[in-house]
This record gives C-alpha cells, structure tokens and sequence, in this order.
C-alpha cells in the first residue's frame, strides 16, 4: 500500500476525499445483490447528503431514497427526487406540519409513526392535505431505540386508519447488527418482526404492506429475510465499523480523510506516536466499545487511533514500525462515516493512477461535490 | 424547575438555543476572575465560532481571541479582530502557507509549533514575510497530545530564532484537567512546566515571553500559577461536562438544544424510556469514561442520556418520575458543548421572562446569530 504519496500537495488538509471508483463499484454491487434477492434497494441518504451520489444510486437502480428528516427530504424533492421515505417516527407541528403538507404535495412520500399519539398527532396536524403519504408503523426489532413493541403493530396501524391515514407497511432498524458476528442475529430478528406483524396486519384487513428493513450490516447478509425492501446507508463509502465488523477490506472504502502529520514523538525502540490534523470535527466521534480505536488509517494496518480531539487525532504505530515523518499526509478511515459529509460543505472527488509498479498511484481530483443536505436536522 | 413549559411553539427542534443572559454572566464573571489575578484572558473562539460572542469577550477586557487553525483565523481577521493566536502546531505547506502570510500582514498573529522540523518548515514557507508574527512553542505538559517534551523548549526556541522566526512564549493545554478531581493538579502541571521552561529560555537569551496557559477547568482554578495569559473556551456555554466535574452548575448552563420527544416507553412502575429528536449530529458524540451518559438534560437531573444515534437521543428516567409526554419539548445539555455550533449555521438566542410564581418563565427570541467560522477545519 502507498497511501502516502498519493495526496495532490494542492489538496488542503483536513479535507473529505471520495474515491469515485470505489464509490461506484460500491453502489454498483450492493444494487446487484439486493436485486438478485427480489428485494428494493432504497438507500439511506442521510449517510452522503448529496445530490450526485443520489443519482448514482438511482441510476443503479434504487426505488427512492430513505432519509431521517423533513429537511434532508425537502433538499431530495427539491433536486428531483420522486419517491422519499422518512424512516423516523415524526412528531410535527406548527411550521413543520406546513413543511410535511408541502412535501406531501410534490413527491410519493412515507413517514414513520411508533405510537397511537403519533398517528393521532400526524393525521390532526395535516387534516385532509395529506397528497400521496402514507405512514409505516415502526417497530423495535431489538436495537431498543424507537419503535413500537412489535405486539402493537395492529393497535397503531388501526388507529392511524381511524384518524384518516393511509397505512403504507412496517418498519424497522435493526441496529444492534453493529457488533462483530451480530449480523446474523440481527437479520433473523428483523425478519421475526416485520413477518409476525404483517401476519397479524393482514388478519386485521391490512393489505399490500411494505415490509422495510435494513442497514448495512443486514442488506450484506447471503439471506434476504422477509423484507421486501432494504435501507443500508454506510455502504457507498464503508467506514472503519464495517472493516472491523468483516463487511469490507481496506480496497471498499470510498471515503477518506486527508490529514498531515503536525505533531511526532518516535519511541526509541521504533513506531511511537504521530498527532494528525483530522479530530472529531472533521470524523466525528463515535467509538463504539468493540472497535480498535477512534478510527484506521488507509495503508498503515497496525495503526492505532487511540485518541481524538476537536483538530488532534493521536495515532499510535507499534514498536518496529516507521513513524510518519512530518508533514507526511495520511487518510483516515473514519469510524462511522454518516457523521462525516454532515461536517463539511464540500468533498474533493479524486481517481486513482496506476503506478508503474502495479500498484495503485497518485490521485488526480476530477470533481467537488457540495453537501447539499448538511445539518438538516430538522 | 419549568424547562419542559418555555420553548416557544415557532421553534422547530432540535434547535440550539442560547441564553443570552446567562452567556453575558459568564463571560463577565470568568473576565472578572481572570483579571484580578493578573492575567490576561484569550478565550477559544473554536468552541462558539460566532462574531458576536467575539464581540461580547473583547468587550469584557479579552485581549485578543485564540483559534484552532488558519480558516478560523481568516474569519475573526475579517469580522475586525486585531490580535489572534492559532493555538496549534501548524504544519503549513502550499495554499496554506500564502494564506498564512496574508494573515500575518493584517492582524497581530501567533501560531505554535512544537519541533525543530516545524520550526524550520514554518520560517522556509513564510521566507520574510512574516508581517507581525511570532511563535509560540507548545509544550506537553501532561495531556499526552502535541507538544513538545519541557525539556526541548531551549532547542525548538533556539531553531526557530535561527530560522528567522520570532519567539513570542511558550504555551501548553492541560486537557489531563478534564476529569472529577482532576484541575488542581493540572494546574500545577501547567504552572511548572511553563515555569521551568521559561527559566531555561531566559537563561539562553529570550526575553519578554507570554506564558500561555488554560482550558476551562484550569482557568475557574482559584490560584493562577505562573501563566501570563489563559485560553478557555467552553466557560461562555458550560456544558454537560463542566456540570459533571462541579466546575459550574445548571443555572449556568447557557446553550441547550431543544428537543422534542418523538418515542416513549414508559416503565409500569414509572419513569420509563423516551427518545428525542437530538442526536449526535446536532449534540456531537463524546462520551468521556466518568460522564454519567451522553449529555443531560435541564429540569431533569435525574434523567440520564444512555443512547445516542445520527437523530435519536434516548433517555432513561428513573423508576417513580413523571415521563414527558409524546410532543413534549425538552432541553439538552451536550456534554461537549464545543462540537455543537460546529453543527448548525445558526442559533436561537433567547432570553427567560419571569414568571408570576417568581420561577423563571417562557423563553422570548431576541435573536439569531450566525456561526460565522462553522467547519473552519483548515
């Protein structure tokens, strides 16, 4: 690996690199296996926030996009996007119901509901204006955030009907995949669910239900589950949770950021310790307790991120390794990388070169893409 | 307390709200304090990135500001600010350093640097133009991060002189000060490191050095050690953290995020589980080991944050208390308030009426304010 010769000196660090061609074999592969299981691919797009990584996914044969507000659904609708689900159990009012009614007015548009006080809130605060949305009822399939009992399901469905709401299907994350071996668990919960409730759903006059899961641990999985559709977001790019859980190797992820070795204290005995400029407001911060540190670093295997602060990520090599000189450039991987593009205004599109020596060389940049949903968090 | 009853209906959560009568108290009170031991105050303007908290510091008798890097520079430079610190070891190199030069001819600037390679790279990128700069060399006085070890400052200082570079002082960031129990002897880390390092540089010949020192712990520290001049940053806000190692309390807490409960578990035998609408991509994810969770909230201090996703706070309430109802709006202290205008373009600043029962009332909007240097990574 050379990932340290290969950053354009032009490119001011700390800086969110794509590599477009691991971007595309990415959305490209994921839609090929989602497909050849019968499922539809409808792609979380709070983890890219961009228009153009939209249209790759679309055109690789996405139904719509997910995303998690009325805000990131606002910017989808408004370059284009016709089919949007808001896989989030809304609660609105005031100048967000008028917000959800417009939407509503322009695209095909699902929203989450949980409870029977978010069916009642929802159907009183858009009244008959509600265009072409439907509601699909969340249910917790293990991750124990949002979502109702799964026992509720039929509950929360009728009384959305009786309010006046159109029941489009189910709903669930099933986020406690996040874990190294946990996938499979989680797939089978996820199906347990959603095929349980549809079962008691149908019995009670619900027809033609949309059964949505996924993550990107799950729509990885050899088995499709009951599913009809699958939500995985971290997949276009792949972090360093996904390389840790076995998802991907190092060749699958997209996204990078490149950073400059500020800080060096060798140990004598070889390795020691570098500080980059890239902290958690370029990587975000989330660690979950299974990982080996705040992130990797693309080229450097045996590195460790033992430490991050807001402009400082302390990167520990070990004994016999070489320690990056100063001002050496390095790319991190970050851990969870949904946190990233919501960081930035822009990222840099680079393709890599093929050195003379077989192996991959220096990037050139071909593109900037702005972050056209960043911090729509409502 | 009354927090669950003031948010006005017109705020669409999750929104940053800040209390401009409580961030006026801190400031003043913190440049108070600092003034009477004889040292000056440059707060971190990395934690607020606004010009008219800037504005509100300078005007208390804050010297000049400090920032994390050269963007951040930049924008302060251009909102009129005369006298700024980068409180980083800049490693510099192309577009960065025209940028740097540009900056030294404007305003008076220091920068760090912590080794003899970043010395000599500082003063071949500037050449002569080096307008009023100077350098500060950084020591590690105990955090483990950048910095130099104390017993380099004479070689770094020595290499810097002979570049061409002007020594303006030494500083370092005590962040080992973030922990219960844990800023008294910070303090004296800090103080001694400075101190001695000092000695040996005047024993070599430099004279007039500014001792830069701080962190927000440190600088509520009773006794002022041998720093000339303190950097803290989250003193305007306070946050979870702050609260959680005694450094202020909840009648100090000046930013918040309102939020709404959007999911609801209750427990039968009371108290129970409710999600917000805050997540990490408004609050910021760091969890410090000693933290009691992910944030806290206002009005609730039994209530502890155990999850935190992208959009999902999840709270827990203990057995026995009242769970907020669906809807409810409630406000969330981040633990580390600096991530958190990082995160939006702008802030809600509110003031609290009186209500008739002598407890504090319903917020009014006054303003909004812009985060002038968001995402200023370089």
């Amino acid at each position: 690996m050379v990932a340290t010769v290969r950053i354009p000196d032009s490119i001011q660090t700390p800086e969110v690199l794509i590599d477009l061609d691991v971007l595309q074999h990415n959305i490209t592969s994921l839609a090929h296996a989602v497909s050849a299981r019968g499922q539809r691919l409808r792609p979380h797009a709070k983890t890219h926030k961009m228009q153009q990584i939209a249209d790759l996914q679309l055109a690789a044969g996405a139904c719509g996009l997910t995303v998690a507000t009325v805000g990131e659904a606002e910017v989808f609708a408004e370059k284009g996007v016709r089919d949007l689900f808001i896989a989030y159990p809304l609660w609105v009012g005031g100048p967000m119901a008028r917000r959800l009614t417009a939407l509503a007015g322009r695209t095909a548009l699902r929203v989450g509901i949980d409870s029977v006080e978010g069916a009642r809130n929802l159907a009183a605060q858009l009244g008959p204006n509600q265009g072409a949305l439907g509601v699909m009822v969340e249910l917790d399939s293990g991750h124990g955030r949002s979502g109702a009992v799964p026992g509720a399901a039929v509950e929360i469905a009728q009384a959305a009907r009786a309010a006046g709401l159109r029941v489009a299907g189910l709903f669930t994350f099933p986020g406690h995949s996040y874990g190294p071996g946990a996938s499979a668990g989680a797939v089978a919960d996820e199906s347990r669910v959603l095929e349980g409730a549809a079962r008691d759903l149908r019995a009670t006059g619900f027809g033609d239900l949309e059964l949505s899961g996924g993550s990107t641990p799950t729509a990885h999985a050899a088995t499709a589950g009951v599913a009809t559709e699958v939500r995985p977001g971290v997949y276009v790019f792949n972090d360093a949770q996904q390389l840790e859980m076995g998802h991907c190797g190092f060749a699958d992820i997209a996204l990078t950021v490149a950073s400059t070795v500020v800080s060096r204290r060798p140990d004598p005995r070889g390795g020691g310790r570098v500080v980059l400029d890239a902290g958690s407001k370029v990587l975000g911060g989330d660690r979950p307790a299974w990982a080996s540190g705040f992130a990797r670093i693309l080229g450097h295997p045996d590195a460790r991120v033992t430490a991050l602060s807001e402009h400082h990520g302390t990167v520990e090599f070990p004994e016999g390794a070489r320690l990056p000189r100063h001002g050496e450039k390095l790319q991190v991987i970050p851990n969870h990388v949904c946190l990233v593009p919501n960081l930035v205004d822009a990222v840099t599109v680079v393709r890599q070169g093929r050195g003379g020596d077989g192996l991959h060389g220096a990037y050139s940049i071909v593109d900037r893409w702005s972050v056209a949903a960043r911090g729509c968090n409502s």
